[in-house]
């Protein structure tokens, strides 16, 4: 079976990007699952903070390597927007795939001083763990927001991520991916539309790095930009508040349909399947099929 | 770390019986297991057909494996009411602690058959496996009944579980355990009341059994019958209405105190809570705490 690695550098070859969506119970585990199962593609479940507080760090880890074992699937864990080093080497300890440093709210000195610990704390445990660094700041909540949240760059905002800096950080750091602002953000806006990305500036981060990006907060961006985000250099996309908002909407729905059922597994069907679908949708435009 | 043998053998002795509660999901697992680790007790994780379905077979076994790993905690897995021998088959093979082989609706023939079929499986695979029995019908469905199901026996109705029946059946299968008709049943009454036990046959059918007895269907028993039982030879008790019961309101109130909020792990929490609540004032009954 591939390895995280493995699939991250075949999606690059076939300008195709692996889905990356949160979870923070076996629902949603479920829905992911079987959504990229039935595409046959690989996937990445990620766990925030909160996320993996919630599931059990431990147990995070045992759900998804169940799953690989038992399918002989590649599916792997994403310690997501992980905001110490402490908190690096608690999932790095606890066996996930992959994490990321979130250092972008910190001057980019200290991002790379805390990356830079992170990558060698990996290295020292297991060659194939992944670490994603992070430059230019794109938000922390995946939620619905009434505007874009301050300090997020946009197009033309002039606090987008430079080409120089992305080279110079993975260069300082060793990172294998990076996520840049290239104009998304967490969460989805009120209106539904979110400004568009750009793209330009994707493919020169992309040469200047020198390793894979990930596009973060994909939720809302529409397809014609993930389309050319990945063209340009982008292998790995995440999605999450559209999923919270499928699985809170299916939840509500199966507890209305069901209104005397007390058996969860019948009334939780409905959350399943949401989140599934959602999960369908981006793969089929990420894997471009 | 005590296997679970070595806890039904410990609770015997201690005159307490082991807590089984059904679960479905995460949520129901860390609700589960809060309770039992603040009360520092042994635990056992049910799933029934039904809910090892949905949470996934092997992924039930690797979430308790992880806890009982990690916390170095005696929680175990069972695979509750299984009605065929593929489907314990099934369930030894995932790596579960414990199964049920119920056939409780068969003839006394055709139960005794299969049950020894499944222990003679588990024997073959791993001496620790536990693996129960059940004679005497108790209804098969935890939900909420408008009245005492079709079949099911209760004091004075003549179709309670005999000794002789009992001591029968245990030298014919070899089972570790028995569930006995005793005059309770799955699922709970509107009425909130559930019959009284038959305690004096709890104490001839464990006599006659030679093997700890089970109690299904705790929910809606009083404390009395409870301490009484597990005085007379009930060394484990099954709840899982109450749980689910429990689960929706958390889950239900989650949502409406949380009217604009997405992220699962937050309107979440109260559901985990309020199962935590119901298996904490089981527990104390049952370890007499």
């Amino acid at each position: 079976m591939m390895t995280l690695r493995e699939c991250i550098a075949d999606a690059e070859k076939n300008k195709v990007a692996i889905g990356h969506f949160n979870i923070s119970n076996t629902e949603g585990l479920w829905g992911v699952f079987r959504a990229a199962k039935n595409l046959n593609v690989p996937v990445i479940i990620g766990v925030s903070e909160g996320e993996r507080d919630f599931l059990g760090i431990r147990q995070s880890v045992a759900l998804v390597r169940s799953l690989r074992e038992q399918f002989k699937y590649p599916i792997f864990i994403n310690a997501d927007h992980t905001y110490s080093y402490d908190r690096v080497k608690e999932a790095i300890d606890a066996g996930f795939d992959a994490v990321i440093f979130d250092g972008a709210k910190l001057s980019l000195e200290e991002n790379i001083l805390t990356a830079r610990k992170c990558v060698e704390y990996a290295r020292s445990i297991n060659s194939e763990i992944i670490v994603e660094g992070e430059i230019g700041y794109i938000g922390t909540s995946s939620k619905i927001l009434d505007a874009i949240p301050e300090g997020v760059g946009i197009i033309g905002s002039g606090s987008l991520t430079k080409p120089e800096d992305a080279k110079n950080f993975v260069l300082e750091t060793g990172v294998d991916l990076l996520a840049p602002s290239v104009g998304t953000f967490h969460g989805v806006l009120r209106t539904g539309v979110k400004p568009a990305l750009d793209i330009e500036r994707v493919g020169l981060v992309r040469k200047a790095a020198g390793v894979p990006l990930v596009l973060h907060g994909g939720s809302g961006n529409s397809k014609e930009d993930f389309t050319h985000a990945i063209e340009a250099g982008v292998s790995i996309v995440h999605i999450n508040t559209e999923i919270r908002i499928a699985y809170r909407k299916g939840l509500e729905l199966g507890l209305q349909q069901n209104p005397d059922e007390v058996a969860p597994y019948k009334f939780l069907k409905g959350s399943v399947a949401s989140i599934e679908k959602v999960v369908d949708e981006k793969l089929k435009i990420f894997n471009r099929l």
